[in-house]
């Protein structure tokens, strides 16, 4: 038998655990070039809320289909395979589902995984996955943070966050700020993440925050979130501030309107740039070694965590937009 | 005596001649360092309206201040002085002020011109200036125009917008599309300066035009109002499209919120780059002699609006926000 996690009904807003709901169906049987691999980790992205919507397909994706399993990133195994380039006993990154078993083809994004190192197989949807490589490339490639640069960053303990902040260190910047929405979060991200100060959007003077902790203004703006809190940080940017934009959430979970403030970007010469990490597939090599170095070096470390079993899919995706989680969330299937 | 047009009060949303007034005065005397200059020409650049409100000082400029002349930008000559970089004679392009005459020193961006060549000075506030130079920038900095692409432009009849869409064709872009506010300005802009299709954002289906003028989507929107358009542009935008991004005026003479689907700029990997020209200022030879070699050529042709006298100053002002200029619009003082 194969248990899914189903959409039940669109979100309005924040996702519910009610909107979701587990399905028991046969094991599906791969067809020509497809094979069946059963998935050991899912992984929990915010991002994906996106494609709840009725009308959200666009280029990247097709909207999700009511009563149809929920889309997802995994690390799968193939255990029966049509295709001779996924091998049984192949371990892979997919574009699957929330499900215990799935049928992967070549339009599923399959990244095939060496094992034969110590990482653990669930840091491939977090550290060393599309979340780790978002705060990677963001960092290197769009914020190129220097010498005495203050960065300030969303979503600071979430998975591309508390990454983020830990690589925007290691790469030279000199005050690290985020944003949460909790004590305890806040506390960990300045005692066990190396944060120099954070602020709880949910209950702070933002402005007399940010005021506070980036007395030298803001040179680098990592938003993981967009809405309200990029019109505060707007007005505290420098001249050549760099915004890389990996997600939205408060986009797609309410009806705010964006920053009425985009004028700072003209007057301070500073640029918003989004980015997905699948467009840069071809350097995922270079990503995944040097965070893995990283790590080993214990420059960087991971925190994650983890729930159990496919049917909590819902629960715990509800759970990343009620602000409960710390680092990576993933399901171990 | 000494014409000036000061800032009568602060306008509310668009400026109206009524917020501006003629103000007779001494000419006045050049301290140490200074110089007395008589302006020939002013610039009215809809950029400006942003110092006028009450709190707009920012690192850029001060916020203008009630019954002072206003801010702008002038070419102006020496005909006394304190200074001797500004020896009498010499013809300058500065930010000074709507009067006859202006005190000129080492804080007001003074540039000294040549005037030995058959340039009409008035061209060096608009397509050899600041909006032309906007314009060159924009492009070959940060929009980098391809053989095949697209190109949005706002304010297409504006003193910006119609260099923009020439040096975009001549960079290699293919399609050239502008966003005006009148049916005569749209057959000039198609039939004078050169642009494939133009859209009335004023009374045309914003959406349906876009998709019909950018079968192919938008590789690059030139961006000079900010605001609503944005937010449209956004649906049609292509995998690295480039937003350069140099005014806003919609922004400052409305209420009216940012664009709420900035995560369109995430799921293209699209950037929002905003910018000032006179962060260039080292590359205004550059900017100038490509400029005139265009001109010279016949690839580029200018478009100018002169008004007669400081006194018309106010007038002429405010109907670049009742969208009744084409082209550059100066006063000859």
């Amino acid at each position: 038998m194969n248990t899914s996690v189903v959409l039940k009904r669109r979100p309005a807003g924040k996702p519910v655990p009610e909107d979701f709901e587990v399905a028991e169906s046969e094991t599906p049987t791969p067809g020509v070039n497809e094979a069946l691999v059963e998935n050991l980790f899912i992984s929990l992205d915010a991002g994906f809320r996106n494609w709840m919507d009725e009308d959200a397909g666009d280029d990247v994706l097709p909207a999700m289909a009511l009563d149809h399993p929920v889309m997802g990133l995994t690390v799968s195994k193939v255990i029966q395979s049509n295709n001779p380039d996924l091998p049984v006993g192949q371990i892979l990154m997919g574009r699957l589902a929330w499900q215990s078993h799935s049928i992967a083809g070549p339009d599923d994004f399959l990244v095939p995984l060496t094992t034969d190192d110590d990482v653990p197989l669930s840091y491939h949807l977090g550290i060393l996955g599309d979340t780790g490589m978002s705060a990677y490339f963001g960092l290197k490639d769009i914020a190129q943070p220097q010498q005495g640069d203050t960065v300030v960053i969303s979503a600071a303990a979430g998975a591309v966050g508390y990454v983020a902040g830990q690589i925007a260190r290691i790469m030279g910047a000199t005050n690290i700020v985020g944003f949460t929405s909790s004590a305890e979060k806040a506390e960990k991200l300045v005692n066990e993440v190396g944060y120099d100060a954070v602020i709880n959007h949910a209950t702070d003077d933002i402005d007399a925050k940010l005021a506070e902790y980036c007395p030298n203004g803001i040179d680098i703006y990592f938003d993981n979130v967009g809405g309200q809190i990029l019109e505060h940080v707007l007005n505290h940017i420098n001249e050549g501030a760099r915004i890389p934009f990996c997600g939205a959430v408060a986009d797609y979970t309410s009806t705010n309107p964006g920053p009425s403030n985009l004028f700072k970007l003209v007057t301070n010469s500073a640029r918003i740039q989004g980015f997905m990490t699948h467009h840069n597939v071809d350097r995922y090599d270079e990503a995944r070694d040097q965070l893995k170095d990283w790590l080993a070096d214990g420059k960087l470390t991971c925190f994650e965590q983890q729930y159990e079993g496919v049917d909590s899919c819902g629960t715990a995706f509800s759970g990343l937009f009620a602000g409960k989680n710390f680092g990576k969330s993933v399901v171990k299937a």
